[in-house]
């Protein structure tokens, strides 16, 4: 249990938070009660994890991965949940499956990013199913041994396409065709041909939960709705839980075009939240993150106080924000309203970060990092991770306890936050299903196209 | 951490059952697909418990409780677990459930008892039901306040029936109607009027799973196809997981009637167990238990090395094999194989129990008695309970290590085992349903239903 922190967590302005820990807990029954109706109407994706910032008198989820990268940084004890999660999914995605690929990341070279799919592997093979990995990386031409670590070894196969089916190995050894193809590969880079017009089988999460088809502000406008109707539920105010948004679709930083946008809804939103600022007395110095509509990696993130700031971009600035990841431009923005953090692990910020399978809280961690402020994104080199201490509590909020003092009560709350994050993206990735046929390859998609 | 014990095992004989474990173990993925596809044909029962014996060449289940009323011995590091099997069972049962009404044993003065009761609440509460509990007990005439050890409350209502409906409450102050009815209470007085005949309320498990309507054997009959099914995918013995039985209909102890019966069937089950001792060169002295088909508790059972022992019945023992539990009276007899315990904890005979919600092991614990042997019934007075490290283990075997010396991969083939007896008990409860009609009302019953 040593590696399981309960975090120290800033006492000013928890007030609020403590009233809205206290009402959450107040309403399990009505909460579970409502998911349960909520997951009839809704399939949740297979897994996700969730960014939460807790300021204290807020507590919202501000980004959702939806093929998330840190499974090694649970806690083992949570493993268990995690493969029972996993058999509820198999058991409605491809009961009689046997066979299922995971297609991961490209960069089969990262040792953290390798542990988290030998991590995913391994919960999956303990529902039962074979499990072989296929990889989109170029250089991957045959099956190769990764050796971790920690010893363990790991075989990365090429992809193969065998007429309407994807799979691994080759006719003569035996063509691996698996019920359903998981990827841990956000798609970054445009949606691959290889992954186009696959018959029977069932990519999980769906094609359009890449990025290629994804954007934060469709997974916001989701969470909107969600956020209200929760809110209603249990009473309170949506902002508590819901931070703000507003999205541009054509920007180019290169080109300072669209930069007027950015602008104006940097101060529609910066307005909106000084109007609850002052309903609830609170006296922290409004801010919103500006931040690439489509992307991850906390890369094309900026945190901006007044809208000004966006007119005067230097040149690294623009290099910054105009590119995420495998050479995606960035020409939509969202500008979400900054939560600040006031948790701190060891003196040091930390943001908790959920996780979740099937309808299921699995764990999670805190992102913390040294150098970065309170109102500044974690998400970059140099953060380290803390296993939540979920394992005996997210599920099972200790009732007696007053809120506040218990870290299992504060657990339970940032499990709920997490789980209705994760039902907006049911419900974004329901409106979106139609999107995948509209996206042109990307050039990127392209050139891997030509090159297999 | 410190209440998980890995007990230690006799290494006397242990030779087949590594190999048997090392199968289990090489047979992973087969086996959790074989049941992903067994629970696609067949309903796990709501929850069960079963106890195990390891006897180093074998590991059998040899009794399988549908009422269990342990739970409050389980590591609460299981809990999640719990909570996340028994979500699925309501979502399967009434997924728009609010209600849920659990029937206790009625000896509502058992601290240990209703430690397990407590339990069991926390748990379907954590599921977002609204949990109240009705009891059969004739003494229970108004909601009862019961304060346990640990100064935690639970009320206890007494039962009313509102035409079609069971519930608590009253019209005056609201009737609580419940979607699932959930039995921890075993039916061994017969199934009470007030549970017959419910319109659209569902009772979990079925009626048949009392001991009114269940019999032991028809459990190991449904465990004999299960074991020879599952003994086939992994290619083994079924006998290696299999006690073999008999049973008699007609006996009546006290008149000294059926004993031939009896004592026949000893002869079958010990000529049969020598014939695999000598194929497997086992070396122990071969003995059967005796006990009654209908009933637990641990009562009513004998430990018997030859068929002669049954026609010499003193008056005492007669009176001891007579009866089981409120006053349910012995006629039908099962003759069981008797499987040696090589478990021990501190130098005591031990014998694992395993508990499960749905189709999922959610812990268990080692039953220990330090003046009993290890061929004899340890479920009686004076035993005690250790929890098993299930937590990090049951459903993740550490595959790396070699089986024998990791206490993980033992605790997945006990899970397994486990899991064929909860099969066993699905099919058995398919097979009895229609049997429910054909009980008449036991006495106790019937002075149950005259006092109410």
């Amino acid at each position: 249990m040593s590696d399981l922190v309960v975090p120290h967590l800033l006492t000013a302005q928890t007030g609020p938070l403590l009233q809205l820990e206290q009402r959450i807990l107040d309403s399990l029954p009505a909460i579970e009660r409502w998911f349960r109706l909520q997951w009839q109407e809704h399939t949740p994706p297979f897994y996700g994890s969730v960014d939460l910032r807790n300021a204290g008198y807020k507590l919202a989820p501000v980004d959702m991965n939806l093929f998330p990268g840190g499974f090694n940084n649970l806690s083992e004890l949570m493993l268990p949940a995690a493969v029972q999660a996993a058999q509820s999914a198999i058991d409605r995605i491809c009961p009689d499956a046997r066979n299922l690929l995971l297609i991961p990341e490209r960069h089969t070279r990262n040792q953290f990013y390798l542990t988290n799919v030998a991590r995913l592997v391994r919960i999956l093979r303990q529902t039962g199913l074979e499990v072989r990995i296929g990889s989109l990386a170029d250089d991957v031409t045959q099956p190769t041994q990764v050796v971790l670590d920690d010893g363990e070894e790991l075989t990365v196969e090429p992809l193969v396409r065998n007429g309407d089916y994807l799979g691994v190995g080759s006719a003569a050894g035996g063509f691996f065709q698996p019920c359903a193809i998981l990827l841990n590969n956000d798609l970054s880079a445009g949606i691959p041909p290889i992954l186009r017009g696959l018959d029977d089988q069932i990519v999980i999460p769906p094609l359009q939960a890449g990025w290629a088809v994804r954007r934060k502000s469709n997974h916001f406008a989701a969470y909107d709705g969600v956020a209200e109707e929760f809110a209603g539920l249990i009473d309170i105010d949506p902002w508590f839980i819901n931070p703000y948004f507003g999205r541009c679709g054509e920007v180019n930083f290169h080109e300072r075009s669209g930069e007027e946008c950015v602008a104006t809804n940097i101060d529609f939103v910066l307005d909106r939240m000084r109007d609850k600022y002052r309903e609830h007395g609170i006296t922290d110095t409004p801010y919103v993150v500006v931040k690439a509509d489509a992307g991850t990696y906390g890369m094309g993130v900026m945190t901006v106080r007044d809208a000004s700031e966006v007119r005067g971009l230097n040149r690294k600035q623009r290099n910054k924000m105009s590119v995420v990841k495998e050479g995606l431009e960035v020409s939509e923005v969202i500008i979400q309203e900054g939560v600040p953090t006031r948790e701190e692990v060891n003196g040091a910020a930390a943001e908790p970060v959920v996780y979740m399978v099937d309808r299921t809280v699995v764990g999670g961690f805190y992102r913390v990092h040294t150098t970065r402020g309170r109102d500044e994104n974690l998400n970059a080199p140099g953060m380290h991770f803390v296993p939540l201490a979920f394992s005996e509590s997210c599920n099972l909020p200790d009732c007696g306890a007053p809120a506040g003092d218990s870290a299992p009560n504060r657990f339970y709350a940032y499990g709920v936050i997490a789980r209705l994050a994760l039902l907006a993206a049911a419900i974004e990735l329901e409106s979106t299903a139609e999107r995948v046929h509209d996206v042109p390859m990307s050039s990127a998609a392209i050139a891997t196209a030509i090159a297999g």
